[in-house]
């Protein structure tokens, strides 16, 4: 099943309404479910229970993408991002002058915390943000926890992972470079988009696509200006989405609402050819760049990248003091 | 004005309330707000409205500490780190074998966003988290975020931030030091317990306690087991909290009900002297050791360590996949 967060144009902006997806192509239509209900909530039911309440909404007039503008499926409580393409890792460090992932890669799946407001719409056009040169996509799949888990196994946690969707984690590369000296990961080069969508495909749906190991395997790819420009598969990812929502419960809460996402696939970026080559090619996006990402089963997001408006100025360097013992 | 959460030990544990904190000490009592008000639209109201409101909260009964459990003052919808303290940078470097901060620290305050779910109340007691031998704590200020804002000057972003706490970062710095060489910063080195409290203290009540470039200056000091070990003041802070505000704003949204911390003040950690000496003195933290931490004006937070639960076993080692082009 897949769902949908949408409102119609005539919808005043605060408006989100879940609907069913049905169909393909020009013959794709949203069918609103009753106001109240919630997606997340949607997706902690059982198949059948959804099954049922989706029948009643199909019976309704379904809406055509001209009509409604699709929302993030979800507006994370929280959102983690992982490192489980070991390829990608590898492009990267071989970037920073290293000769592969570090020997830790391989030990657990490290992640960070996003930007949990910096969620935009699968269609939404992507402003260019300040101080940089070096805008890049990464192409990721990710998974939305449906229930509150805590000391999960593996195959505890597949109850808790409601669904799966895209998502294009936007980067700016140069302010990202600056600010991860500091050893924190990035901070600025990351928080003003992260596009999610085009909707939540139910995991019960993707049952038939995974692989001997139980990893969800499907083909992921890249366009920019419809050119192809990378791919990979999720099967290739270090870890199961069942092992990542484990370990991040290992002794911590993993909550209903939050976003947990794959990383970046192999050449699913630009950074990562720039690292292997040592040349900035394909060149960094610009404004008017499409980027259009599909994964098998999942759908296509679809994102330009526009002018930014002018942001506030930055802050003064940091006010030297010398320190006085207390 | 003081503002605590709270819940009676008679209470469901899902009840939060809001709570006016008067007198000190043993005289120390919480009056309860009548059951709705929500204590991040309380800091965004006018101190005149909030007065009136606490003049009805004042004139019933108040409760003693025994009668009740802080909570954590916010559930954060999102929660920054940032790292403003020059000689606490210093010293980490140091222990990395760097002569001092790096140039890029200078230049823009970084952030790492926090696990938000991991906020625990002011006395509560704190599990020894899986993995580590080397347990730490990080002296912090936080700020309380009570206004969306995005791309407001630092003058601007005065209006946004309701009220001060005390925080404690507590740091596994063998998982975080291992998690750190993928470049992301930490994930479950610093996502199992993040205290802080014991109440809200609001910006108007600190308005004297501004220096002259206007950085609000508080002694800040820790205990472990009653034995002082560290302790600075926040004016040593390389940025304000207002800057703090507007740097995360720049393109970006920062969000009522979220917390944005100082970073670590210089001694307020044991990591940083095992940076400058290279040994492990003080010893890391143990199952039954006490920390206090204590802010002027904004109070003292105390925790005990205490043994965990066993928790789920590791996820396996990655799955090494020979990549196929797709």
């Amino acid at each position: 099943m897949r769902l949908a967060t949408f409102r119609r144009h005539s919808d005043e902006p605060h408006v989100r309404q879940v609907g069913l997806v049905l169909g393909q192509g020009d013959h794709l239509r949203v069918h609103p479910f009753d106001a109240g209900f919630d997606l997340v909530e949607l997706l902690a039911e059982s198949p059948e229970w959804r099954d049922s309440q989706a029948d009643v909404a199909a019976a309704k007039d379904g809406l055509a993408l001209d009509d409604i503008v699709l929302l993030p499926p979800v507006y994370p409580v929280a959102m983690r991002d992982f490192l489980t393409f070991e390829a990608h890792v590898d492009g990267m460090e071989r970037g920073h002058g290293n000769p592969g992932p570090p020997a830790e890669w391989y030990d657990a799946p490290v992640f960070l915390f996003m930007a949990p407001h910096a969620v935009t719409g699968p269609y939404d056009d992507v402003a260019m943000p300040p101080d940089t040169e070096r805008l890049d996509f990464e192409l990721e799949i990710a998974a939305i926890v449906c229930r509150d888990v805590r000391d999960v196994t593996p195959e505890q946690a597949r109850a808790a992972i409601g669904g799966y969707c895209v998502m294009n984690d936007w980067s700016a590369r140069d302010v990202q470079g600056k600010e991860m000296r500091l050893k924190l990961g990035p901070s600025k080069g990351k928080d003003f988009a992260t596009t999610i969508g085009p909707w939540v495909v139910t995991a019960d749906e993707l049952d038939g696509c995974r692989d001997e190991d139980g990893f969800l395997d499907l083909e992921m790819s890249v366009k920019v200006n419809d050119e192809r420009v990378g791919g990979d598969r999720s099967g290739h990812m270090g870890w199961s989405f069942e092992q990542l929502v484990s370990h991040a419960s290992r002794a911590s809460w993993v909550k209903a609402g939050e976003v947990l996402a794959s990383g970046t696939c192999s050449t699913g970026s630009l950074a990562e050819a720039w690292g292997r080559t040592g040349s900035l090619t394909p060149p960094p996006l610009q404004v008017g760049d499409v980027v259009e990402m599909t994964i098998e089963r999942l759908g296509t997001i679809r994102n330009t990248v526009v002018a930014g408006e002018e942001p506030v100025a930055a802050v003064a360097p940091a006010r030297r003091r010398v320190r006085e013992e207390v």
